[in-house]
């Protein structure tokens, strides 16, 4: 526990998953690896976000970045082993999901005025 | 994988838990019921915010609040069994930190110039 500066590996870990696409960009290349354009289209963020993303998920050694030389030339990018080792908070994420979130959120009752016949 | 409309429980799932506070929430709570004040301080995050979460999650059967009917009135939140079941998320996130994330992220080398002796 700590929002006081002190150092808490798992208040570090939260606050950088918690990062709006980080997730979904590891899910995405625990997969396979995939190219910068490709991973937007899965994920779904836009380019200036996601180039921020994964340049901290670089330099944090989650990812690794691959430059192809070949015309014309190919980026992409591969989760290192501690990227792959997210497999299991992405595995507990799924099973909490499948278990605990069964509907789309946004169709859960909303107390709207049921009409009876 | 889904950002094509189509529900998707982990993709829900992380859409959820991507939002800024949230895990940091559920990892306060997961330790102990608290009220509204004492998780801001905790969690870190402003009023504003920390309402809409708590709305959210509340509405989703994560959490619960409880009025208690005292003087002055106080409101406490409190894991449902959804939410407790989040332990193995937080569980996982924790692992994966200790291993993975050492040192905090922002001393890490940013090619700042060394001054030498």
């Amino acid at each position: 526990m700590s929002s006081d500066g002190a150092f808490c590996p798992v208040y570090a870990s939260i606050d950088l998953l918690q990062e709006k696409w980080t997730l979904h960009i590891i899910r995405a290349l625990l997969e396979n690896p995939l190219g910068f354009n490709e991973l937007g289209r899965v994920v779904g963020a836009n380019p200036t976000t996601l180039a921020h993303r994964l340049e901290r998920l670089e330099r944090l050694g989650i990812l690794e970045r691959t430059m192809h030389s070949v015309m014309p030339p190919r980026t992409s990018y591969t989760l290192t082993p501690a990227g792959l080792a997210l497999q299991d908070v992405i595995g507990a994420i799924d099973r909490w999901g499948r278990t605990h979130l069964p509907a789309p959120p946004e169709e859960k009752p909303r107390r709207t005025p049921r009409l009876t016949a």
